[in-house]
């Protein structure tokens, strides 16, 4: 299994609604994904390692798929519409990587 | 429910041995923190998302627990043994951030 996992910056005076990425974009993603996306999980920064430090990423997402090619197959025919729904939750670009899950939720 | 992210930087000649990880590193973690880990999770970076992209993070764990003061209670009395075993998987400072998490895999 891989998974996706999207980290938005936490530059100061960023802008993120948190809200809407749960309750509107996630869902919206998921339900353009169907079954190539078996689940996801979302995140929010609390903060860094030492105390009243803040977060590297006010928010990141983890998208779990197959393979690469399902993750494609299933979000590269919505990419335009997910990527013009970004602008209502963050004007914040992410990190984006790609990884191979060696230990999951077992 | 919190997660503790710890994400090692894919920097050019990065040593991360994810054997060592995957094999002895996290289960003495585990060990160590006892009841206070709930689970943990580790990522092995693959790639960015343009095609031939390197990971920005060479390897990810996420440490669950039940509160930030559950984590420190069950980290902080291994602290020292825990660093001390570092030097034997990677010579990479990790970037950690403790989350929220909003959604889990449910």
């Amino acid at each position: 299994m891989i998974k996706i996992s999207v980290m938005y910056p936490n530059t100061p005076g960023a802008k993120f609604d948190h809200d809407y990425y749960r309750d509107k974009h996630m869902p919206l993603l998921e339900a353009r994904m169907g079954a190539s996306c078996k689940f996801y999980t979302i995140d929010r920064g609390l903060g860094g390692i030492a105390p009243g430090s803040a977060p590297t990423y006010v928010a990141m997402c983890h998208i779990y798929c197959d393979s690469i090619e399902a993750y494609v197959a299933g979000a590269s025919p919505h990419q335009e519409e997910l990527q013009r729904d970004i602008a209502n939750y963050t004007d914040q670009t992410p990190v984006i990587q790609i990884s191979e899950v060696v230990v999951g939720n077992s």
